[in-house]
């Protein structure tokens, strides 16, 4: 592939410090500028060289072959917002945002005129770390990154944003924000919000630390995405709220079930279930 | 501490065959002996040196110091009832079932004659896999074992079953059996039902390979569990279905809370939640 002119990153942490790394270390990139409201981590970022230097957007935009905005959910809005005034022509923009279908109503609000080049995406990569220093040149090797293009795109800028995650290692995937969301919301916010709330419920009672005592490995793995950033959680919950709580509905209706079968002591009606999530669980692995 | 003349246990898997490793690489024990029901996983333990020998219960027991019952609990009861005719006097008997509350009912059931010497207990260590094949001779280091004793239990059949416990490097706790199953109904019983519910629901969809392909490593931890054995895990949540339904209930009332917060869009009320959540299990790691 060609290599980028000038890439932007908004947001040099995790997901764009990799990305940032992973392009340069393909030599697939010439230039790379730093966009973020916290001035100690692109400090950071320009210390690892994840960014060549640190422009406001009026700058940074100037002659910008691809910007990536790689934020929270909840920052979206107010990121586009002060990117439009400054966006040139013929400027790819994409994002890493972990749900769509806000960041598509986001897009078509800021850049009417941009549409044609503005696509969305989201790589599919573990969110625990954060900030430039957790940044991994191999943090995209075989994950997964999903485009939903907008009906508006061209096919050239849907096949760059292709392109450069491609150069990451990545594996690319296309569906509509719809189904994106729907699908996340499953595999993804609904375990967010149940590891949340286990821990939080026993948390707030008076005596929390005898159960944090003896919580061992099982209650561990369960609970870490509990470890979670709470403000990117809140917007990721909030952002997909009709289909989570779709997801949430479908749920309590597992739970009811078994509680029917614990009251009934129903040891047929559970061995079944578990002997159906444990066989599908041990042939799963991620890919 | 003054070794092991005879040890025989029952259950040669995980559990038990790596008790039995560790006092034997401790030079703690004289002989090992193996009762189960699988002769396949007995030839393996005999092949591993786990144990010396397999005899049936009536010759096992004959000049027993200790026995070890290292079975799921669903099979305690069967198990007990075939012991009983062959226990001698002085014979200290012990068991690493996840549930006490049921295990000690059984005791109470088939050894009215030798409470002063059986001494319910249960090892804190994980059982994602089993059989003699995954015994390890380091399972127990730093690991709790949680001792139930009866108060008809002598002090030096207690402190007896401490010490062979301490010797394979575990961290000894004591507590009522209605303690410990109400502890680990939260921390350990619920968590594998929620985990068995996510997997069961997603796996009985009709278009369920959509959701396992975009899974990724926050569910891999989140279900890690689910892929536990379905009889054992069964008969735990049979076992200790009244704690188990008391914890399963507080909560469906949590998701409810995070429900009617996702419904009116409340995004305070879910940072707050996911905030406390999140900085008590950063801060929290298993002892």
């Amino acid at each position: 592939m060609k290599p980028v002119e000038k890439l932007v990153v908004c947001g040099v942490g995790l997901i764009g410090g990799s990305f940032a790394a992973a392009l340069r270390q393909a030599g697939l990139v010439k230039e790379i500028v730093g966009v973020g409201r916290s001035r100690a981590n692109l400090e950071i970022a320009l210390q690892r060289g994840l960014i060549d230097r640190v422009e406001p957007w009026a700058e940074a935009l100037q002659g910008a072959e691809l910007v990536l905005v790689a934020a929270p959910v909840g920052q979206m809005d107010t990121i586009f917002a002060a990117m439009a005034p400054h966006l040139q022509a013929g400027t790819i923009v994409t994002d890493a945002g972990s749900t769509k279908r806000d960041v598509v109503a986001a897009i078509y609000r800021h850049f009417p005129q941009h549409l044609p080049h503005v696509v969305p995406a989201h790589p599919i990569a573990g969110a625990e770390k954060s900030g430039a220093d957790a940044a991994d040149v191999s943090l995209y090797q075989g994950r997964k990154v999903v485009v939903t293009p907008l009906p508006e795109n061209t096919p050239d800028a849907v096949a760059r944003v292709h392109e450069v995650w491609a150069a990451c290692g990545a594996v690319l995937r296309q569906m509509s924000p719809q189904e994106h969301d729907q699908v996340f919301a499953a595999v993804s916010h609904l375990p967010h919000l149940l590891a949340f709330g286990l821990v939080h419920e026993l948390a707030t009672r008076p005596d929390a630390e005898l159960y944090f005592d003896y919580a061992a490995s099982g209650f561990r793995d369960f609970t870490r995405i509990a470890g979670s950033h709470p403000e990117m959680w809140r917007d990721i919950c909030l952002a997909n709220r009709h289909a989570l709580l779709g997801e949430l509905q479908a749920y309590q209706r597992q739970l009811s079930a078994f509680e029917t079968a614990l009251q009934a002591g129903d040891g047929a009606a559970l061995e079944e279930a578990f002997a159906l999530s444990s066989q599908r669980r041990s042939t799963w692995q991620p890919r």
